[in-house]
């Protein structure tokens, strides 16, 4: 039998959504236990939720659950971080020191700096630092990598990726009614980049995942549209690649109408495709001058879409699915590294801790455009 | 802490596909632990399979499991039957003698008679009998159903069900290599009803789902394309019922392209509406005269909904989550029947043995009617 | 120079939505110009009708134009009959007795005999009589029949095609506000064929256009849904052709939310295709367990596309470049037939007599089954 | 009767694309009549084309053809110009100076002096100057603007327009054998923005017209991406409005598998809107928070999308019909000019000099803009 992997969690307690989320996507595929947990940092919410959810040991803070589960022998295999932006680097910290493999919700830290010293920890303690890039668990997004990859689209020229959201359109962190809202828009828990942290770099993650490409240059501009609102509601980005690929990206949490409309499109040499997450079985692939085809995970001959799925063709997954991939090729990864095997191919896919540090860097140009950038006045009459 | 119940598999052993699909649905909402199985009528592949899965307790029939989890005071809470077709009844049989709780794959039964015994055994022992019909657990098929009720399509004129794949255009039972094929097309394991029983069904229990009507009267017909193959892999029906309405299901294994195109349209005096299993998270409605309204499990204010998704609208839910609902349903209504509570109104949405006989007796009445179906000659020049 | 043709018009005064789309559609391609007109049964509307358009000559009644019209000179090349259905063949005959060429609206006629007549009329007389199928004017339709013919599709076996409406959902004929609801549930002026006959021999044309083939026999119903309703608004039938293939056929003017749904889908050994009238532009294109392909009309390497189109694919083309179609082969099969010559290869998909004739078979059958089709009981609990 | 205008035409002789594409919209609505013509500046192809069309009165040059129609008692009162983007100027000067009124193809002109002194000599002889930008003629685009004006919309908050095509993805040029491809990327004809020109002037005003705000700043990037090529290929760009709305535009003619891809998407602080020129009889509709509403043109209330359709919702109307609507609001205005009376209400959003006044304004300012904008470096590893 394969064994199921000993899970903690930090953060994730009553009513937070993302800790629900990792919880599903860690039992999925049956590769996970949650045996351990400090799920709030308020010591009797963190008991009560711990309870709910029938996990064997709670803890009132994390680094005592890091130090007490690296010493016992039946101690987690792997700590799922799904706290407020500003703990992930603290709580990564604790238990790679300890010796613990980590699977942390994006972004991963508030600063660069923060980023990379978690980068080099964790390769220093030889651990597995998987980031939760959601999107990219999805069967044809990482096909969509493979045709790139295959040189199928050609050299790439032009990549349109987007990310819109509607919640927060009106002041609503204000009320305090929607805990989400409240600490998403506070810079001290979730950093200085609101919109840009929380689904700018999703969109950017998916374009670079895709694509294999970062850009080299940026001209950004960060916007605000919500009065009295901490940080960046609206971001908006042209992108420079450095084999003359040109590209623009856009994120809003104020676009009217939209729920979760990340979409990424890219258009190379011989032929373009098209991704929109709110309808992730399929992908659109067209071929210069040709016809659209509507590719399925079912349907394409593909190793990495078959590896990330489930069901056949025309039995829709979703979210949770993309999410239970990236916790299931971690599953494979930290066998490995705890056997001192090499890293399995199918797992290769699996989002790493310099995706995470690439996003910081891209706040930060983002930031130092913002800065920077002229406009040019258009002579309206 | 909601205790997890204990459950029980029978069939679903190595290479079978509804068998995982069942385990991934029963674990996704963390209300059952699978502890006791009997995966295969092949003993060693039975065992074998009970290792990889890791199941506690391996049997190798399922009488005998029957007879000692009852025995058990651990024993299993419920079972879950997904054997072929033929050992649906049997299984069944042997487990709500013993006392214990079955969830079901569909269809139902061989026959009526044995379906209609099953209802009645259920009734009698006081046992949940639920059964799987996947596309009722979709938030947007179980709103649908809330909008017709509430009257917000008037009263249902027309309706219009179909269930298009493509999978046995070919005779591919015939090389042995798909076993799905093989006994689906057997009429000793699938039973006499081919395409009929397997996806037809679904067409139809959707339709009274959605609806709360049964027709009353059928045009029908079955129709094999495939040389050399037992059963029907096509079925076309007119339908009629009580007040008047009309509709048409059709379901075909042969239709070159479709994937699992389940679809259903219904059309009342004010208003129409849309669903595509393919595309789940939508749920199209159009007021009479009016403009098309894309409804989302999210963004729609319905308790129904909301008790049948675990994300945000925009985070697109699939065939695993409609699954994994009846299971949570399931859980419900078992906590209830043990403590002697009545059913918890939130799970009634459940799908229930007689909505298997229902479907029962649609085979029936098609096998009838196309026998007696006299077709009119068109003069054709 | 190409000689633009001189066109005369019985009916479409002011108010008739249908003629004035047969005067743009004549005019679009810029192959005919009105010049005689006999627009209204009631001479001042019709006086008034050729004054507002600019007609040359105004008739009062559609045989004193005839007459006059075979006596000129400069006499009309062809008629366009756009009248209510019952003058459809007492018009034509007048206008073929006089040797004029005739373009007539569908239905063809009230009755199978009087349609039959036209026919050996048109062929004695050796005059082009089109039937305005709308429809088979749309590049990607014609398309779909090139795919089908070639093969591409391989044996075809399930017809689908269906056309839905809501403008007749209520009783809108029984307040006179809407004249064509008025005369088109008249059976005195439409026939006895109401949904029938207007929209359901559309969707049978389309099918036989596409496939190639006619149904050899069918099992049919019509029904009336709106109280005081003269005629049926809905029909529903499943078709057997002569291979094997089974299809099925409905029709609608009651369907809530449908503004004008005719869809047709074709499943082969091969592939499958569908066409959405509402979305002309594109024809999906599925091979048996592939993707789906977006065909479009400036994509696809296709005589009969080209020949049926006038701008880039991308340039959305509609309903009345379809319609204006049917007048560029016209105005090509009545020089042809002036000048004694052969019909042009390209013109060759117009819609004939003889498909207006099995358009009546049609409706015949569907009465005649409409009266001895059995429904079979479903035995509901 | 309402007389039809009489036309002249420069340019789009045989081989044109746009001339064939506007002598049908001008027809299509039977309010022009084209009785002149200097087809080409090759005097023995201007005879033939018009001989082919059937043009009364063919002249070999456009001055010529000016002098002597302004001396006719029967003269032309509008003329089309067709001619490539250099010689729009100097033409339509001629014409203006000549008393006659001018509907011109975009761009306008070759450079914003030649724009602007175009407006002044229009205002100046009181003469009609429409400028064909096609997209602004659909009637869901006009309602469009109707909703924004409307305050449907609230605020406007984010602008994203886009206009990708693939038919220069190769230097398809160089070889000669595609007339549309040397002239448009010939600077000399062209002018020298390309893609910019072409489409990125039809995504601009597209944007202007529908939401009734030109940006006050522009960041900019101009990019070739065929080698050899000698203008613009693509073009993108970030916005500002001056009530702090923000906005992108992109448009490229190397986008794989684009075929004529417009696209429009507003959000404002109420709701948010999307048009896609492709699939031009709906536009969707999406409160804040709420469900998408697909509306179409034929079930709205609306004056201005009533004002520019001819047939019901369900009929869908196209390229076509949308280039047409602009000359039937140009007779409109012709008839109310020549006439000493107010525009009529119902032309008013005919797109005027002062729209072409702006796109050249918005080119100069791109290539400003592509001069100045300083991008930011990334900080890859």
């Amino acid at each position: 039998m394969t064994r199921r992997l000993r899970l903690g969690m930090v953060g994730g307690g009553q009513g937070a959504f993302i800790g629900a989320v990792h919880r599903i996507a860690a039992r999925l595929d049956d590769r996970f236990e949650l045996v351990a947990a400090a799920l709030s940092s308020d010591p009797q919410r963190a008991q009560a939720s711990a309870d709910e959810l029938g996990v064997a040991r709670s803890y009132a803070s994390w680094d005592e659950m890091a130090r007490a589960e690296a010493a016992r022998d039946d101690g987690i295999d792997a700590v799922s971080i799904v706290t407020p932006n500003h703990l992930h680097a603290p709580v990564a910290t604790a238990f790679l020191e300890a010796g613990i493999h980590v699977i942390c919700d994006k972004p991963l830290a508030m600063t660069l700096e923060e980023g990379e010293a978690l980068a080099k920890l964790a390769r220093d303690k030889n651990r597995l630092f998987a980031l939760t890039h959601t999107y990219s668990g999805y069967p044809m997004v990482r096909h969509a990598r493979e045709l790139v990859e295959a040189g199928e689209l050609g050299e790439v020229r032009v990549v349109q990726v987007e990310y819109a959201q509607d919640w927060l359109a009106k002041p609503i962190e204000l009320t305090g009614e929607n805990r989400q809202a409240v600490w998403r828009t506070d810079p001290k828990q979730a950093g200085r980049a609101g919109c840009l942290g929380d689904i700018g770099t999703h969109a950017y993650h998916l374009a670079a995942f895709v694509t294999g490409m970062l850009p080299i240059e940026i001209a950004a501009e960060l916007h605000t549209f919500v009065e009295g609102r901490q940080v960046d509601d609206h971001i908006q980005a042209m992108l420079r690649y450095d084999k003359g690929a040109r590209g623009m990206l856009w994120a809003s949490q104020v676009a009217s109408g939209a729920e979760n409309a990340l979409r990424l499109r890219v258009y190379g040499t011989k032929a373009g495709i098209a991704f929109d997450q709110e309808n992730p079985n399929e992908l659109l692939f067209t071929p210069l001058g040709g016809a659209t085809q509507r590719l399925t995970r079912g349907r394409v001959d593909s190793d990495v879409a078959r590896h990330a799925t489930r069901v056949p063709a025309g039995h829709p997954e979703g979210y949770l699915e993309a999410f239970a991939q990236l916790y299931k090729d971690a599953a494979l990864q930290i066998e490995a590294i705890d056997a001192g095997l090499p890293l399995p191919p199918e797992s290769r896919l699996l989002t790493t801790v310099e995706d995470g540090v690439a996003g910081l860097r891209f706040i930060d140009a983002v930031f130092t455009s913002n800065e920077q950038l002229a406009y040019t006045r258009v002579k309206n009459g």
